[in-house]
């Protein structure tokens, strides 16, 4: 079984040794010998666990920064333009292409909602990182589509029996509002049934909360709640604005939410996540970019520092989410929403582990790792990335990273001869 | 007279050469020959004018994350307990530091508000870059305290006509609530004489409006006025609490606003900067960093992304500070704020000019370069940074980094070891 030694590794705030052995951590301890493991020399790294970005649509990577600073609606008829005319090449560059980025950006895992979950997991397994994909149900109220739709969640998901194990598979709803009844219960049904999680956008909006109480005589949470969707299953992207009735099944039921705070900003969704209360409710509060539409990266580092000091703004209370309950939320806490044994630095966890490098500005002086990590550093420190055990970036460099930015910006290129702006 | 070709560089949608004579940009055209010049390959590379950091405290480098998640008070008493221990040391290596982290960055000259103006100088000079120093007048109302501090502000100056052509020095008033009213009409009195720029903190948080009202029956920026503070000169950071007569005023009298965004969202002083009033009103918009005490880095890459994607949520329009405005805000403003002919890639501007790796993920696709440097990037894209003609960084490498690194860490370290917390 391969073995890799990361040697005088700073941990919670010491040094020691980590010992990876096939996909898991294997023992944590001071003075390891492995003669047979890969050594690397960590004296000026510190190891934290891979980031979860738990909100993503990884194909998306090949509409970014294609239209920007537009309101909502013209938008995303820009956008659905583009999309449609996705080949499956331009769906494999596009997957590959976030997958790098991933890495990049310390990323060892994400929630993805899309479709052609096949190609995606494909680029996932060739990338050496983990994944969760869906078919992402959205029917519009047609009965004949809803069908469809239901007919190719099927599909998808036995397809998805032959992925490999760092790929999974979840049911997708795409909205309250774009998926009818039948289909919202199906989901619920159908997840319960083969033991998935259900990954879902939630109260993104005002107009959300607004035309649900309209239609159904209650918030979209409460609305998930009547059809059997809220459980432990669910994992609701957005979850910005939740009444403290919302908040408190959100917690009941142990709802995962999903905060998309740089997306939330940049097309002026909302900012006053409720971050504190759905803590304080029992939910479990994860992080996550969104796709490259609608902001434009996948770097949940970035992610992290806005989410932490937006959260201090607006509550006007700089104490408000320690650095430590930040950390767990860009790991620990998606890592047990995705049921992973992932998210820590622990012996017996697997072994997704990002080195971080300590020897820049960033991190000079050092008094405090994880006030530098978050609030002073970027993604640009990520040195080394370990998924499952195998070393998918070192010293900055992916195998084949050259052929996925020449690929990708030739789709990209094909893509917009065939749009009319 | 020393010359740099960059062949083939992105500027404005389109590819050409720039070549650059001396410490000016002489001529941007196609197909340059330049045979004694220095040529850059720049087919990978964008050029971007430096950026101009318009509001730090370059020394607090040494207080990176000292302390974290705490109210302001008790965080200053700290911060200031730290700030005592300063030895010429210290405060010449977290200069050094700051420069280095500021050319990593691209930030090609910053403003700076704080004492000891020759030791910064000193490091200015040795990293090539540029800056704009102070001494920071800070009274608390005691008069005698109030005569020396003029009497060292005078000092300082004369000291200041020994700095290279790269630095310069301004008036520094530390804030209206820390400085008599006798000093704050010396200041502007001082400045108007010797033609110095004034640098101040003003209106940052909703507390000063309120004491001011108390104590002088009108807002800092009103009081401002009332000593003949307000003109082009006046260059007032955060600018945060204004009222639309403040605004007015201030467009009316041309001052120079810093948005200091990060440091504003992490203190929870507020979020609501009033950008696009103050550009409508006509004054003039730049931005900063703040001290690395308050917020934790010299990064304006990080800045413009996180104010651009702020002012958008909380005016709920995407459409808000489109991207040309908001570049604007990075280096253009910020030159004319400081009577700098640079700020722009232009024929007979100064040459301080940044290039952007643009082969990496954060600009795969590339269809829109703004937006990718602006909302997908960060700076670990920038390559090269030329300041005053000379390059001062290329391929991401600095002459003496480690030497920096190590010597401030060094630094902080026996900071430390005086402090009792």
């Amino acid at each position: 079984m391969s073995e890799i030694l990361l040697k005088n590794v700073y941990i919670d705030d010491r040094r020691t040794d980590i010992l990876v052995r096939g996909n898991i951590i294997a023992k944590i301890a001071d003075g390891i010998e492995a003669p047979e493991a890969e050594s690397i020399d960590c004296s000026r790294m510190a190891a934290i666990p891979g980031f979860i970005n738990m909100h993503t649509h990884a194909a998306m990577t090949m509409t970014r920064s294609v239209k920007e600073d537009m309101k909502l609606q013209p938008w995303l008829q820009h956008i659905w333009k583009v999309e449609a005319q996705y080949d499956k090449d331009i769906l494999y560059w596009g997957n590959k292409l976030a997958c790098l980025e991933m890495i990049k950006t310390g990323t060892t895992c994400f929630n993805d909602m899309y479709w052609g979950g096949d190609l995606a997991a494909l680029a996932v397994d060739e990338m050496g990182i983990r994944a969760v994909h869906s078919y992402c149900m959205l029917d519009n109220g047609d009965m004949e589509k809803a069908e469809k739709e239901r007919r190719a969640l099927i599909r998808d998901f036995e397809k998805s029996r032959s992925f490999s194990s760092r790929n999974m598979f979840a049911v997708s709803v795409h909205a309250p509002y774009t998926v009818c009844e039948d289909n919202m219960r199906f989901a619920a049904m159908f997840a319960e049934q083969n033991d998935l999680l259900i990954h879902i956008h939630l109260s993104e909006t005002e107009q959300e909360i607004t035309d649900s109480q309209e239609k159904w005589g209650c918030s979209p949470v409460e609305y998930c709640e009547r059809l059997g969707l809220l459980s432990e299953r669910l994992i609701a992207a957005h979850s910005l604005w939740l009444s403290p009735h919302d908040i408190e099944l959100m917690g009941a039921y142990g709802v995962t939410a999903v905060h998309n705070v740089n997306s939330n900003l940049k097309i002026a969704s909302g900012y006053k996540f409720p971050m504190e209360e759905l803590i304080a409710a029992g939910a479990n509060v994860t992080l996550g970019t969104d796709g490259c539409g609608s902001s434009n990266n996948l770097d949940m580092m970035e992610a992290l520092k806005t989410a932490a000091i937006l959260q201090k703004a607006w509550r006007r209370n700089p104490e408000a989410i320690p650095l430590d309950t930040l950390l767990k939320i860009g790991s620990e806490n998606a890592a047990k929403a995705l049921r992973l044994n992932a998210g820590k630095i622990e012996e017996g966890r697997l072994a997704d582990i990002v080195l971080i490098d300590m020897n820049n500005v960033f991190f000079t002086p050092n008094y405090n790792f994880k006030a530098n990590l978050v609030y002073s550093a970027n993604s640009s420190c990520v040195d080394t990335v370990i998924c499952d055990g195998r070393i998918v970036m070192r010293g900055r460099k992916v195998e084949g990273e050259q052929e996925i930015l020449d690929n990708a910006a030739a789709c990209g290129e094909r893509l917009m001869s065939r749009i009319q702006f």
